[in-house]
Order: C-alpha cells, then structure tokens, then sequence
C-alpha cells in the first residue's frame, strides 16, 4: 500500500439535513469520483448552520485529511452563514468577484426572470484569499482555499451544482495537488443470491487476495454488487493482477451475475436489447409506472423501449389492453391468469419483441388471507413463449414497489437470455 | 428555551458509505423521528468498517450528545465489527440470545429457504450488557446501551429492519429516560415560487416570531416546504401560539400554497381527487411512468388513479392513444399540439374526469436548436377544457424527468382547482 495515502473528509451544513428533510445524495457521487482519482473519504460529517459547530468541525476534520470538500449553507438567506465563516477562517476579507456577478445577472435574466433582490447579488462576494470556482448552473459561487498543504473546497448543496464544480474543476485540479496512487476497479453484478452465500462461495477466492486488492460486498434490493479494488504505483502491473482475478471471480458466479460492468439492471437489459435490435413494452399494475421509469432513466432507451400500459384499475386492464373479463373475475387482477394476459397482450398492442407485465399487493392495505400484502405475479412474453413467477416481498409499500421492480426485471432480463439462446 | 435540551447524534458504520455506493437515507427518517420528540440531532457522523475510526466517533459524539444512534456494520460477513467493538467498548461478553436466535432461524425457514450458515448463527450473539432490540424484519438484533447518563443504540443498516426497531422499541423508550420539552410543528408546502423570494414577502413576519419558534426553509425541485417549529415547557400553550402564526403565514402564501400539511404535491392531489370523487389517467412520453410512479407512491390512490400510457414511441402516441399521425408529423412529437391530444385521448380511453400529458426532451441527446434539452409540454384535459402549458428544465436527464414531473403535478393541481371551481 502507497504511504502518500490522501484522505478526504466531507462536511455537509446545513440545518435540513439534521432535521431529515433532505436525504444527502451528494456525499455517494462525491466518494465515488474521489475513489476514482485514488482519494479515500475517511470521514463524513453533518453539521447544522451553527458557527461553531461548521468551525470545530474544520478543525477536526483538516487533522484527518488533506481534502476537507464542503457542501452546503451558501443559500441567500440569512440562516446560510459558510461563506463568511470560512473568509474568518482563512483570514480574508469579502470582495464582489465580477464573473460571478455576471453570472448571477445572467441567470435572473434568462431563466428566474424576476426583479434581483439585495440577496442575490450578495451572492457574487468572495474571500479574496480563495480561488473561485465559478458556477455554471447556479446563482452561488464555490470557493477552493489552501492553508498548511491541505485543500478546502466549498460548494452549494445543490447536486447539480456541486457536480459541476466538481467535474469542471475540482477533480482535474486534485491530481495535480497530490501524488495520487493508481486505483484500478473491475464491478460485477448479481441478482438472486444473498450477500452470505456468494461469501461463502467465494471464501477461498477472498482469501487469497494480495493486500493491495480488496472486494466489497455491495448489496441493494436482491442485488449484490461486487467490487475489486486494486491500489499501487505501477498501473500497468496492477491492472493486469486485478483483470486476471476478475476473470476467475466472474467464472465463480457466472450463475448469477448479470453483467460484468458498472452497471445497474435496466442499464444491462438496455445493452442487451439494442445489441439484438429487440423491442420492450410494459404492463404495469402495482408497479404503477415505476419499472418504466427505471427503464427510460437510460439513456438511450427510446432505440428498444417503445412504450407501456400502467393498466392499474382492471377498466383499463380489460379496455387499453385487452384482458379477458373472465380471467379478472375469475382469478383476480393479482394472479398467473391476469398477468399472462397482460403481457401477451401489451406485446401485441405495442408490437414489440417483449413485453413485462407486473400485477401484486403492494399494500398497507389489499392483502387477503390467501394473497397477503407483498404477493406478486410477473410475467414476460416472449417469441419463444410467455414465462410467469409468483414473488412475496415483505416490506413497506415503497420498498415492495423497488423489489418488486428489481424481480420483475431480473426475470425479464433471464426470460430474453434463454429466449435469445432458443432463436439463435 | 428549555435548558435541558437532549442532543442526538447519528453514527453511521461502514466502507459502503465512504466509497459512496449507499446513499444514506436513513438518517433523515431518523432525524424527523427525533425531532417529533424533541431530540435534536447536532451531529451525523459516517465512518468506515475501521476499529479505530468506530472507536474514536464514539468518543466524540458521546462527549456532545446524550444520544448516539448507531446504525450498520452488524452484517454476517467479516469486516462487520460493530458488535465486537461495542461488545469491548462497554465490556461485555458475546453470549447467545435465545430469541433472536428463534427469530434468524424463522427468517430461513419462512423466507430464504437456505441452510443456515455458521455465520447467520453468529448474528444471534449480543453482549450481555446490553438490553436487545429484537429484528422482526432481518436477522440481526439491534443493542441498546446505557452508560453516564447516555444512550447507545446500535441497529442494522437497512432502513425498514432500523425503522421497525425504532418505532417498536426506540422512539417509545427515550421519553422514558430522558426530560424531553413539548415540540409542535406546522408546515405548508409552497409551489413555483423561489426560496429567496417567499423570504423576502414574508421578512416580517420572520423577523416578529419568537426565539422559541422557529422557521425552516426546506427547498426541493421548485417548491418550498416551509416548517414553523416551537418548543418549550407548556404544550398547549405553545401549540396555541404556533397555530396563530400559522393562520397568518397561511395567508401571506395563499397563492402560492399547495397545502397547509406535511405532504407532498402528489399526496395533496389524492386528497383533492378523493375529496371531490374524481379520476384521473396519465400519458407520459419523457416522463416514461415517473409520474404515474409518483401518484401511485400514495396509499390508496387506486381510488382516484385509473391508469395511464406510456406512449415512449411515437407509433405508442398513434396506436394505444390515437394521435393523429399528422399532428406528429407537422408538430413533432414535443409539441403543444401533441400533448394536447395524448391529454384529450387519455381522458377518453381510460375514462377519467382528468388527464395529464407530458412530452419534452430529457436529454443528454435529442435536442435541437428548436427544442433544445429540457424543452417540455404538459398538457391538462379536463372537464371545462383542455390547458397546456411549456416548460425549460436545464439539468441533467435525471433531474430534467423529476423536475418536469413536478412541473406537471402542479399544473394538474391548479387546473383541477379551476375546473372545480367552474363546474360547481
């Protein structure tokens, strides 16, 4: 392991999130391209909008690592105190940084189209002993300030924002800071296995990886991603070490994973489906329109995704798509028969290659003795036939609505796996 | 203010976190639950699956709160090593509960239908100095410990197993041990208006309220959530006052104002559509089913939604909902024209008294100088006519479909609003 390791603490500020009404995403995608560049987060940390607390915790996290990044609390308002807190900090003193003040003019001026208030000018002052990253996609400035070798970099909370700072300037910038080691990931995917048994199966293989490669075990919704991370100065050597390993970890589950690459499900069904030049349509009932969103979040996804019913009241069952009358009275909306219907008949309707169909109790409320909350039936219709499976979930609504997607997609995505196999 | 305010602060344990592949929604359900009662969250801490790192963060979050919620790194594989730590930080020793024990071999036999591994045993071994906080929904216990006057709660990471452990066993207990003050809370959600401006019509008002209210600007995709909070020692007396003040925020944000509660614009259409036995369908082509998700997100919306068409393609906009093939041609596909259509042939197929359309260009492709990325049209079909209406998003394509979305809610919002006032 390199001794130069670069250690990064992220500060989030603000009162919203230490009263949980904003979820911080920030932090994820923060870590994520750090990771890339060989920088380690060692610590995150949420404050309020609290003088003291944002000041102990600069001097608390600056001991720990070189890369102190801070989100957050540069709002116009009166509660957003980072920006002087930080021109105290380092010394400066408040100047009007004339890019940014353009910048806030125009955006009132093409996209707010309202009379500036006093605030919002304000927003263009900077300490002048920082460097000023400009914001493209926001009114806030960021700044970046260096004192004793370490980097402090503040920006909004906006993700938007923040990500833009970070890609324009802040991740090109770090290397050049610090001697950074090369980091090498290889991401593989599984459905269907829990995070014990693919440990289990893989104990031996885990076992006898060099120190300088390490696998993380990244579980989500029925889902386990796997992770091989190999840290070093030589490149090269270490990108050779890490794919030949990867090819045996890959040979060691290739019953369950879904794709060697990092990416999600519906993305590996995407590149599945355009490769083949196939076509996907969807009948959704419980699901309510979510797994053709998680769909048509690809981009992209017009060249195979053509359309879907979300056929959630059995009128629209029986009128847009064509189930029969007697199959819904007879076995019920939640049911093989419905579903089985559904599918073929959204594959004939839309005229695609495949068609997903979803119908379930995703509660609080519905369940019955003999179809509790949580029951679900999926089918997929294919040319080589329709293929139907009956899941139970065993959550909350919300979180029923997610498995239930991730089942209904990992059986699409075998479905036109073995489909492929008996047309080729 | 009461001077016995409780402080909490949120531990949060694992590499999953720092490498930035789990966004941490748990700590904002948290922190709403703490604030219910009166406990306020000074600090979120996230750390990794390091001995010294847990160690250190217990330290210094119990020197500044009297409660520390810790959350993950109780999983079966090996670099979990939050139950040791905890185990020798209060000296204990592991021994088995017999309970949980019960409970882990349930969840085999119920739901994963496996043979147990050594290591899911292991999960039913606690330190015998806690009290144990038993896991209906997974298969690790929770541990609460107590020492000089502090509370140490340690619960799996995964939301609905925290959830359950806190609603069932830890919400209910802190109020028993510590003196909490009385909290109220009030809050209204605004809509198409920006933070800085609804601050600058009500800096009055803000600047009259008293030191123990206090008011919380909580921006999110367009609209404001504004919470008015009171805290102190006579709870009647301050819900009085509270209530006061709310009557008059009210009626300064009238126009702007989507509902005078702690819901979402989605949950406030339910309630208008349930109120007045309305229906509604949807015919989403950018959106691709985000919307339908969204309304169907809420409990019981099977009332009031119908269904929709995910008309992604064009021959979808034809065949399901009968656009006219010249209007697509002569128009385009992201055209007032064509919204205006999907809008009136949904409430037609699926027979509803309301239908939402939306077409747009949601990037990072399709744009043209034209109809650039973030071009949309939303259309509105109901009973006294038919309202469209463009937006411009400029955000990526993830952000582009959840603004636009909201975009479209609160049209359907104004114009059910209308369209009741005109036929009644």
């Amino acid at each position: 392991m390199s001794n130069k390791r670069v250690y990064a603490s992220i500060i989030t500020i603000g009162d919203e999130l230490l009263i949980g009404q904003t979820i911080d995403t920030n932090s994820a995608w923060m870590a994520q391209e750090l990771n890339k560049l060989g920088i380690w987060v060692k610590r995150r940390v949420a404050v309020g909008d609290v003088w003291d607390e944002i000041w102990n915790a600069l001097d608390q996290e600056s001991k720990q690592s070189q890369v102190i990044l801070i989100t957050g609390g540069l709002g116009p308002t009166a509660d957003d105190i980072t920006k002087p807190l930080l021109n105290e900090y380092f010394g400066g003193k408040l100047v009007v940084d004339q890019a940014a003040l353009q910048n806030v003019k125009d955006i009132f001026e093409k996209y707010i189209k309202r009379t500036m208030l006093d605030v919002n000018l304000k927003q263009a002052e900077v300490p002048d002993v920082c460097t000023v990253i400009q914001n493209k996609r926001g009114t806030a400035p960021g700044m970046w300030f260096e004192k004793d070798g370490k980097v402090f970099i503040s920006m909004p909370g906006v993700p938007n924002e923040m990500k833009g700072m970070m890609t324009d300037f802040v991740l090109p910038r770090l290397p050049k800071m610090f001697s950074l080691p090369a980091v090498v990931h290889r991401t593989l995917l599984t459905a269907g296995i829990g995070e014990s048994y693919i440990a289990d199966r893989i104990k031996d293989f885990e076992a006898a990886l060099p120190g300088y490669i390490k696998l993380a075990y990244l579980p989500n919704f029925g889902m386990v991603r796997l992770r091989l991370t190999a840290t070093g100065e030589n490149e090269s050597e270490i990108t050779a070490e890490i794919d030949r390993l990867f090819v045996d970890l890959q040979s060691q589950l290739e019953d369950v994973m879904v794709i060697n690459e990092d990416k999600n499900l519906e993305e590996a069904i995407g590149l599945m489906l355009a490769k083949h030049g196939k076509t996907l349509a969807t009948a959704e009932s419980c699901t309510g329109g979510y797994i053709s969103h998680l769909i048509t979040s690809v981009p992209g996804s017009s060249k195979y995704f053509k359309g879907g019913v979300v056929s959630y009241d059995n009128t629209v069952k029986e009128n847009v798509l064509g189930v029969d009358a007697d199959t819904l009275d007879n076995h019920g909306a939640v049911s093989e028969e419905t579903v089985f219907e559904m599918a073929t008949a959204a594959k004939e309707l839309i005229k695609t290659d495949y068609a997903l169909a979803v119908s379930g109790i995703m509660g609080p409320g519905g369940g019955t003795e003999e179809k509790p909350v949580g029951t679900v039936w999926v089918a997929v219709a294919a040319k080589s036939g329709t293929v139907t499976k009956r899941f139970q979930t065993r959550y909350d609504r919300h979180r029923n609505i997610e498995v239930t997607a991730i089942n209904a997609l990992n059986l699409l995505r075998q479905t036109i796996l073995n489909d492929l196999k008996t047309i080729s």
